[in-house]
């Protein structure tokens, strides 16, 4: 998550066309064990597409894992899925929003790419989890139908704070429950961030809500792979959900030093 | 969890009948929000009986709370909840073994105490989730056709540690859902320790793992209230999970300190 213009300091560095602070944070996120690296540079506005192409180029000199195009600008879109050949590039995000459907199902379907599906529509962001289930059936029928593989697809249920309704946790919960329970060939994926908005010790509270939705089901975060407490709390949960033979990679973690204080 | 001999600081203390030492920690588990004081001094061997009578008297002077009497031990069960008159006592515990659930079943139902009920028989701990049900069902049956109100029982899932079987975590949680769904009306209890045995870092693995029980479904553990991260992690959960009124507990506990390091 940490190329996204819409930090301050991402934003600043953009601005002055800082590569080698890009390069390091792109390297840094590879080596503690980020899948894809995401870029979002849509504070950039009328310069967007040129900004994009710029990061992309550069940094795909120094990493090998592939990217994630982040914007919801179709053109930028075109110009950043074009650009990443390293590996099967990923589309953040469409919607169930018949426009943003519509104008980035191309581009999905001519670069193979993996697709963020947001639980969301012409409606907004449905409050339960029933009826994020019922927004995620629309939209995995509707790519399926267009000949998006079911394994190509992450659905995120779109994360609200708890602290605008105290039910906010819970319903993203029971939605994750539902839909890996309905659509089990498809993935999920989620940010953490939104729900601890508005509250106190918000690191704690988004460590803990990561451990409670990898219980649910989740499958992959757009997170911050340098937060040592962060991936600390990560390896222990896969540990303790039996997802880690012989508790292998949580010792790995642990002897390279990411538990010391 | 603090009171119990099988941790060397307390054994010792016992065995100088250090009346202070047990009394502050007692006084400090209340204070820190425990709804129940467990008391095992088990290894004191044939002193035991009189060990917990003198625990229980010096202990109700300065505590309001009630009293979980924690031995295998039936006559020092018996001493204990006859001795233990503040609030409903618990007893701690017993299991699906025909002559221990014969032996404590007098007590329970004389003093009308709450039970702890390990999901374990004559054939040892279960391995998966589903066999564990089985023997939680039978312990439900074989309690309330006694007379135990199913609101009384606190079935324990028995957690197993990561380090013997990479399945152990996943099998308690899955049992955790499966008795949570078959019999909603009993309450759901364990200890966190034992799931990290033989692992570096147990404090982390432990309170990773307090996060995925309760998220499935757990309602209580036998846990140290005085460990600021996991109480920490606790009310963030409850709150994450809808369990706590606009964050009122939450930001309660920040308040008053809980999250400063």
């Amino acid at each position: 998550e940490l190329i996204n213009s819409s930090r301050k300091s991402i934003h600043e560095n953009l601005e002055k066309r800082n590569i080698d602070f890009f390069l390091d944070i792109a390297r840094k996120q590879a080596e503690a064990g980020a899948n894809y690296i995401d870029i979002n540079c849509s504070t950039m506005m009328d310069k967007e597409s040129e900004v994009m192409q710029w990061l992309i180029e550069n940094i795909q000199q120094v990493v090998d894992i592939p990217l994630s195009i982040d914007t919801p600008n179709p053109l930028v879109m075109e110009t950043g899925l074009h650009l990443a050949t390293r590996g099967q590039p990923m589309l953040n995000s469409i919607t169930g929003e018949e426009k943003r459907c519509k104008e980035l199902l191309p581009s999905i379907l001519k670069y193979k790419a993996k697709v963020v599906a947001l639980c969301l529509d012409e409606k907004g962001i449905p409050e339960t989890g029933i009826e994020r289930l019922r927004v995620a059936l629309a939209l995995v029928k509707r790519l399926t139908e267009a000949g998006v593989p079911a394994g190509d697809i992450y659905l995120d249920p779109v994360i609200t704070p708890v602290s605008t309704s105290d039910k906010a946790g819970l319903e993203a919960l029971e939605a994750i429950k539902l839909i890996k329970n309905e659509c089990p060939q498809v993935s999920l994926i989620c940010g953490l961030s939104n729900v601890s908005y508005g509250l106190p010790n918000r690191k704690i509270l988004n460590r803990v809500f990561m451990v409670q939705t990898l219980t649910m089901g989740m499958d992959g975060y757009i997170l911050n792979p340098l937060d040592n407490r962060l991936m600390g709390d990560l390896f222990a949960a896969q540990a303790l959900l039996g997802q880690d033979p012989y508790c292998g990679k949580y010792l790995s973690a642990h002897r390279t030093g990411l538990y010391e204080e």
